[in-house]
C-alpha cells in the first residue's frame, strides 16, 4: 500500500480550502479597514512584509512553504452573502458592506518561492496594494505562511537524518483539526514521500501509506489469522504490524511463517511494521531473522513517537529500518507549534512607515524593500542582504542593531529571492504541483552548507541591511524619538 | 468592537466542515476495511472506545470538547465522487468502492457530554456499530476529539486562573491553518468570552473581539492622528493600542488626549491595549494615569505571549487588566500541542478484544463498557469506575494494574458518564449550541474539586475499573499470554 512516487495526475490546482472566505481573518482588521474607508484612505498605496524573528527547532534555517496555497486563496478571496449577513448583525454599515461585497484582492505579492531557506527578518512575502486590502489578508497570510512553513521545515530536519531511508507522514490522528490537510501538504514539501492522509493525497497529489492497525489484529481470533488475511487481500502491497501482543514471541514468527507462504504462492511480502518497545533493540532481532529466513527484500517500517532526535538515535546504533512513519511531532511541529511570522506596515501612503518598541530588535525595517541572495563560487548560499526595492544589490551589508558589523559582499553573485506572484491579484506564473515544489525544496537546500542544517547550535546565517536601507531606519528612528522626547 | 454574550442567532447547526468527506482518514482504514469486506466481515459487531492516557499542561482534568463537530460530521459523512475516483485511481477495487459509495455511518455513539471534565484511561466515547464503519471513522474521531479537548482544556485553564477578568482568543494568525476555526470553537467552550476570529465567529455564534493593530497607527503620520481616526468611526467601542512608538511616554498621553476629547462629545473610550513591555508594570501606570484623569471606565487589555502561567504572575502582582487577549499559546495548546487520545478496538464478533504490548500500564480494556461517576453529599466529582456495560453501577473499584489498591463506592451516588449520542447514525438529541456547551462546561468544571484545578502536582483523579471488569481483562490476559507462552 506504499507509493514512494508523487503522482502528476494530482495538479496543484485543486484545493482543500474553498471554505477559506475572506471573513477567516480577525475583527480587527475589519475595525481598521472600516476607519480607512470612512477616511477615504482604502486605496492609499500600501505595503507589508511577512517575515519571522526565531527559527523553530533550535535549527538553521525554515523552509518557506504555504505560497501555493496562499495564492490559490487570495485569487479567489471574497465575503460571501453569508459572511455579509453575519457582519451586518454584527454591527457594520451596510455602505462598509457594499464595499466588502465588492472585495477582490488585485495587490502585488513578491514572495521567496515556496520551497526556498529563508531565515530570520528578511523579508519573506511583500504585499503591495491598497491599505484596505493589505490590511484585510494579513490573518489568512500569516495563518497559512506561518503554519505550513513550521511543518515543512520539521519534515526537512526529519528527511535529511533519514538519509536514503523514506519518511512517511503519520499524524492526522493528533493534528490540529483540519490543520491536518496543510500538515500533510507542507510535509510533503519539506521532503516527506508520502501520508497516511487520503483527503491529503487526493487534494495535494501526495502518495500515499497505509498499513493496518492493532485493531485489525485483534479482530482476528488469533493474530496468524489475521496476518493471512491481510496477506490474501493485499498481496505484494501487505505491510504486518508485529506488535499486538508480543513482537518477538507473536509477531515476527507469525509474520515470517505468512511471507513463507506467500513466497510458496510466488508473491514476496512488502513489510513489517514496529510500532513500540525498543525500536533499534527489535529492528535488529527481526531483521536477523528475516535474513535468516531469506527474506531480506522484507522491509522494516518503524513509527512511536519518532521524531528527527529519535531517527538520528536509531542510526547511530545502526537500527536497519527502511522507512520511518513520523506522527505527532511532525503534524503539530513539537516543541514549537508555530512560527512567529509577523506581517508588518513598511509603506503607507508613498512613506517609508516603521514600528519600534522598547527595544530597537524589535522594530521592523521601513520602505519597499527587496532581498538579494548572495552565493560564493560554489553555488552555497552565503548571506543574504534586504534593500531597498529601488536599490541594485549592494556591495557591503551591516547587521541589523550592530552598526560596527559589516560584510563585503563585493565580487559575490546575486540572485533575487522575491520574485512577483501576484500581480493586480493575478497570478503570473502556472500554479506549481507539490511534485515541484518538493523537488525545488531539496534542491534549494542541498545548497545551504551542511553547518546551517546541524542540530546543535547550527551556524547563524548573515542576513543584512544595504547601507542605504540602515541609513533610512536611523533616520526615521532618530525623527521619531525626537518627536517623542524632544 | 467587544461583545461579551453569546449570539443566540448562531445555532451550532451551521458548520465549517462541509469540506470533510470520508475520505478525511488515513489509508489503513481502508486498507482494512477492504480486507474485513472482502471476508464478508464488513458488518461484524464491533466496539472502539476513544480514551486518553496522559492530561497536557501537567493538569488534573481534560476538558472534552468536539462532540457536537463530531456528530454533525458523522451523521453526513459521505465518500463523494471525487473522492471514490482518487480511490479507484489509487487501485482501489471496483465493487469495494461501490460499497463506499453506499457508505454512512449507522453506528452507536455513546460519548461524554461535550464540556465534561473526563480523565485517563476511562472511555469518553463509545463507538459500536460494523466493523468496516467503526474502522473507517478512527481518523475522524481522534482529529477531532484530541484537537479540540487539548484546546478547550488550556482554555479552562487560562479562565479559572483570570478570575473575574474577561479572557479572549486571539490566535489564528499563529493557529495551525484551518485547526484555527475549531481553535477558536474549542476555547469558546474552555470558558473564553471572545475570539479575535470572524470565521469562528460566524460558524460557532461565538462573540468576536477586536481593536487595531500597530499598522493603523504606523499608517498616520502620528500617534495622535490615528487615535483620533479611530476613535471618529468606532466611538464607545473603540480600544486604542499604545505601544507602536512608546507607551507611556506617546501611547497613554495621546489616548488620553482623544480619551477626554471623546468625554466633550459625551462618548466614553473603552479601553487601551497594552502589547508589549513589562505589562504589569506597564498597566499599573497606565491605571493611575487614566484614574487620575477620571477616566476610571476605561478598560486595560493586556496581549503578547500569555498563558496560564502568565496571567497568574500578573495576577500575584495585582496588574490592573481588565481583558487579556491570549494567541498562540491558547490556538495550539502550547507545549503539548496535541492529546494523545487512541481509539481501540475492545470488541469484535461480539466477543471482548484487547490489545497488549510489552507494559500492562498500555494495554486496553476489553469489552463493551460504560463509566459511572460518583459523586459526595455535596454533589462533587469524587471518582470514576469502568465497568461492563451489562453490569450495575459497582459498590468497589480496582487500581487499573495495582490489583491491591481498592477504593469502597458503597453508598456513594453515581450517574452516568456516557450518554447515547447516535443511535442507528441518527442523532439522539437536537444539536447543542457552543453557547450551551460553554455554560455546561462551567457548571461541570465547578464540581471538580480545587485540588484537580492546580497547577503544581493537581491531585490524580480516581478512575478504576470494576471487578467484573478487572477479572476479564485478567482473564483474556492471561490466555493470551500462555498461547504466546505456553
Amino acid at each position: 500500500m506504499f507509493a514512494f512516487e508523487f503522482d502528476s495526475r494530482h495538479p496543484a490546482g485543486v484545493s482543500a480550502d474553498e471554505k477559506i472566505t475572506a471573513l477567516y481573518t480577525d475583527r480587527y482588521q475589519l475595525a481598521m479597514a472600516l476607519a480607512y474607508w470612512k477616511n477615504g484612505r482604502a486605496d492609499e498605496p500600501a505595503c507589508f512584509d511577512y517575515f519571522f524573528r526565531k527559527i523553530p527547532f533550535g535549527g538553521g534555517f525554515v523552509v518557506s512553504a504555504g505560497l501555493e496555497t496562499l495564492l490559490q486563496l487570495l485569487s479567489g478571496l471574497r465575503f460571501t452573502v453569508d459572511d455579509l449577513s453575519y457582519l451586518a448583525r454584527e454591527g457594520f454599515p451596510e455602505p462598509f458592506l457594499e464595499e466588502l461585497r465588492r472585495f477582490r484582492f488585485r495587490g502585488r505579492i513578491a514572495a521567496a518561492r515556496e520551497g526556498e531557506p529563508v531565515f530570520p527578518l528578511e523579508p519573506v512575502l511583500r504585499c503591495e496594494g491598497g491599505l484596505l486590502e493589505t490590511q484585510v489578508v494579513e490573518t489568512l497570510i500569516l495563518n497559512v505562511l506561518n503554519f505550513q512553513s513550521l511543518i515543512a521545515t520539521k519534515a526537512a530536519r526529519c528527511v535529511r537524518v533519514a538519509g536514503d531511508r523514506a519518511v512517511s507522514e503519520f499524524g492526522l490522528r493528533r493534528a490540529q483539526g483540519p490543520g491536518g490537510l496543510w500538515a500533510s501538504r507542507a510535509a510533503a514539501v519539506g521532503g516527506c514521500g508520502s501520508t497516511s492522509n487520503l483527503a491529503a493525497g487526493r487534494l495535494y497529489g501526495i502518495p500515499t501509506a497505509g498499513t493496518m492497525a492493532h485493531s485489525f489484529v485483534q479482530s482476528h481470533d488469533d493474530e496468524l489469522s489475521a496476518f493471512r488475511a491481510f496477506a490474501d487481500v493485499h498481496g505484494p502491497g501487505a505491510i504486518l504490524l508485529l506488535d499486538t501482543y508480543n513482537t518477538l514471541k507473536s509477531g515476527l514468527p507469525n509474520a515470517i511463517r505468512v511471507a513463507k507462504e506467500m513466497e510458496e504462492r510466488g508473491v514476496a511480502l512488502r513489510g513489517v511494521r514496529l510500532d513500540s518497545g525498543d525500536l533499534a533493540y527489535l529492528a535488529r532481532r527481526v531483521r536477523e531473522a528475516l535474513d535468516a529466513e531469506g527474506l531480506a527484500n522484507v522491509s522494516i517500517v518503524a513509527s512511536n513517537r519518532l521524531d528527527e532526535h529519535v531517527i538520528r538515535s536509531l542510526d547511530e546504533q545502526k537500527a536497519p529500518i527502511d522507512l520511518f512513519g513520523i506522527g505527532t511531532s511532525l503534524a503539530v511541529g513539537l516543541p514549537d507549534a508555530a512560527l512567529d511570522g509577523v506581517y508588518k506596515l513598511c509603506m503607507a501612503g508613498n512613506k517609508p512607515r516603521m514600528k519600534f518598541s522598547e527595544t530597537v530588535a524589535k522594530a521592523n525595517f521601513p520602505g519597499v524593500k527587496t532581498v538579494s541572495r548572495y552565493r560564493d563560487e560554489d553555488g552555497f548560499f552565503q548571506a543574504d542582504a534586504i534593500h531597498l526595492a529601488g536599490e541594485d544589490a549592494p556591495d557591503e551589508m551591516r547587521h541589523p542593531w550592530e552598526p560596527a558589523k559589516r560584510l563585503s559582499l563585493a565580487g559575490m553573485e546575486s540572485e533575487p529571492l522575491l520574485h512577483e506572484a501576484l500581480v493586480d491579484g493575478e497570478r503570473r506564473e502556472a500554479p506549481r504541483s507539490t511534485t515541484e515544489i518538493a523537488a525545488y525544496a531539496k534542491e534549494r537546500l542541498a545548497l545551504l552548507p551542511p553547518e546551517y542544517h546541524r542540530f546543535e547550535n547550527p551556524h547563524v546565517y548573515k542576513v543584512g541591511l544595504s547601507p542605504g536601507l540602515e541609513s533610512l531606519r536611523n533616520d526615521i528612528h532618530r525623527k521619531m524619538e525626537e518627536r517623542i522626547e524632544p
